[in-house]
């Protein structure tokens, strides 16, 4: 049942909206109404009109609740990450740069802690917002600052997560907090970050794989099967590696 | 540090191999050979000759340790189900059929409980053996038979994952297994299956969509930064819908 | 030397402009202005302040020149049909429906003559228009009315290229007017339509291929290569075959 | 009419067989045997059994009959390339290096003059055995040398490709050569190159664009329509400029 101050995900047709359900608010879609007062109290899954109701998943909570200040990180990137990266519930993770938080929410619900880094307070305060606002990542701590400049002890991190415009000045320190062979995964929107990223690897950092995915979306008419008009055509490419041993 | 009988993940330049650290055995891969014995001892991440040694992740363990006997479903569309499923560790998740324990291995990994039905013995048995063999899926119940014939309770389930070649027989008593609103998805080779499970759900699940992932692999020589020359050209459409309230 | 009423393609960085150079007129774009009295007199290749002048290619004069009042075939798409059906100096090709007459622009370079069919007048006269307008079209035929009525004779053509919604019901004609062996394109947006003709063309036409092409914009700033964010999702599943003689 | 000699293009399924029809010879099929003579002074799009008989297109041609010592340009960038070039019968185009020839027969069938240049003696000679060996490439010269050593008048093409691993040092030469406003287009198969080129570019070339073209095939069972299990991942990128003038 919903209660009122529960967050829902509304459709209308191929529309999507994520709203507070407060008593004596509404949305309007070319022209129809959903008046919250009448959602209160119904099942998830509740069809009023046009209106579909459901419970947020952590895709929709990311995708159309997290507030952003930088370029959120796509669930379709997101999803494949935290997988590859091994983790699991007693998995210890690192992350920086934090950003909006979106990755962050993504990791915290397969790994046992994360611990995420972020430079700029402003993004800082945003990610913990985003979290808090929808009841996120309880095993998340949040720190200010350069991961360069972190105490972190050596070893300590069963995997890695960096978001960061250049990644090759972390590696050391990064390849220092990492326990023996563990995954580490990079997000770069560019190619040439991604051939400086692959020269600063050699060495120290083993079994790269670099990937990129694609997401298609679909129309959802039976007589009429066909993808959409217009996809995203890039987000970032992917590197992963594993901390060679010296 | 790897101990006898452990699994490794062995990777030599581009290939990758899986295999139990048994002092007796080795690898030869180009003429160059890694004893075990020399493994066992070391520690993760080890380098020795050409070889890396690593601790396999979930989806090393997957996509080069489970024995199948059909198709087995690609981790970049299992990771991305997984968590379009909604899934979290209170998730109490119901999946048929299970086929070689895939998908099933990664939803377990993300929810609290999985549920998996399977109509043919023998995929059963290997689905079970599969998780078994790498310490995984204690927080699955296999049940041999055809889901249709399940004695499920109402509104039992919170999400649910459907792997049958004719999902549409399945549809009511799926609907009434699920909790209202809960996410569904289905994994569909071809066009056809998709417009007829789109009919199918018309009425009874809303939220519809269909999307596509496709994975493109790069060759990690910084100076000759480049997509590989094949790719994986299909593997399955992705539908998700969610349980709509009678 | 650009001439007074020449056609000139204007880019200004990413963005393009086809204008006729007439003295008085000018071209702005983000305040800086580009006076077309300066232009003319001046060669191909010309660069006034940020705006560059070249003459227009044939998919210039299609993509920003052509008035369209029905989805216009893209050149990815017509480059690859006019290729895949064989056209040379000495074929005589078929098509219907004419559409804008982007396509047939583009078999024209390729063939001998093209015949083209459209039912809807307005269209027919749309696609006229856009030839001549251009210059374009000299080896084209333009017929007012349905294929299926159209006086031909058995065998009659080299190629044909279909663009109407429902197919099946021209093949046999289709089948009658063409020579024997001889390749045909179609090209249809859904999976549906897909379905129906590959039925269709069982048994009258074979070596039957069904592709669909990508095409993939990158941003050309050489410190940061990458895709552009977004892409053209679909277009249209274009189908090949050949007549089989009976 | 198939006669004695003729190129024949032969489909068993899904395969595709390039044979000269001499009536002596046979294609053995799984088990099923083609004689030539039965094909010979039957008409084209004749079925045999399982084997269907083409005349076969320039595509067929290239792709199945070209010998090659290179890696080949696959039609879906040529027929792009050839088009994206502006080319038409008063066409006269630059291309080096030859190679096996797959372009330049691409370009000549749509240019009225195609001038080729290749500095490897096997190459110059397999390109013309190529286009000799199908009656292809008449309005083709082909030229033995470096392209930089070669006699040009200046302004003297209406187009340009290029297919050198370092195109870079070409540019010079190839600005000089071109008419003013000229289209040109290169291939490269890595970003490093596409990088190095851009920044080559800046200044004497503009209305640059970098382009990828993914072709999909899909199988043709109309109960099963899918995409094929595998693609081809990679060719290579393709970038097109004009010249400006100086």
């Amino acid at each position: 049942m919903f209660k009122e101050g529960d967050w829902a995900l509304i459709r209308y047709r191929e529309k999507k909206y994520l709203r507070k359900l407060m008593p004596k608010d509404s949305l309007s879609v070319r022209r129809e109404v959903l008046k919250f007062s009448e959602v209160i109290g119904k099942p998830e899954g509740v069809r009023i009109g046009n209106f579909e109701v459901f419970r947020p998943t952590l895709e929709d909570t990311i995708v159309l609740g997290f507030e952003r200040k930088t370029q959120i990180i796509y669930p379709k990137d997101a999803f494949y990450i935290a997988f590859k990266l091994g983790a699991g519930r007693s998995s210890k993770i690192l992350e920086f740069g934090t950003g909006s938080g979106a990755l962050c929410a993504v990791l915290s619900r397969l790994a046992g802690e994360v611990h995420t880094y972020e430079v700029v307070e402003e993004f800082h305060k945003l990610a913990q917002r985003n979290m808090r606002r929808f009841g996120l990542g309880e095993n998340v701590k949040f720190y200010l600052g350069d991961f360069l400049e972190a105490q972190v002890e050596e070893g300590s991190f069963d995997a890695a997560f960096v978001d960061v415009r250049e990644p090759v000045p972390y590696l050391d320190k990064l390849h220092t907090s990492l326990k023996n062979g563990a995954p580490v995964g990079f997000l770069l929107p560019t190619t040439n970050q991604v051939v400086d990223l692959l020269r600063g690897l050699e060495g120290r950092f083993g079994g790269v794989e670099v990937v990129e995915i694609m997401l298609r979306n679909y129309k959802t008419v039976p007589e009429r099967f066909r993808p959409e008009d217009t996809m995203v055509g890039h987000t970032a490419y992917l590197v992963f590696a594993r901390k060679l041993t010296p």
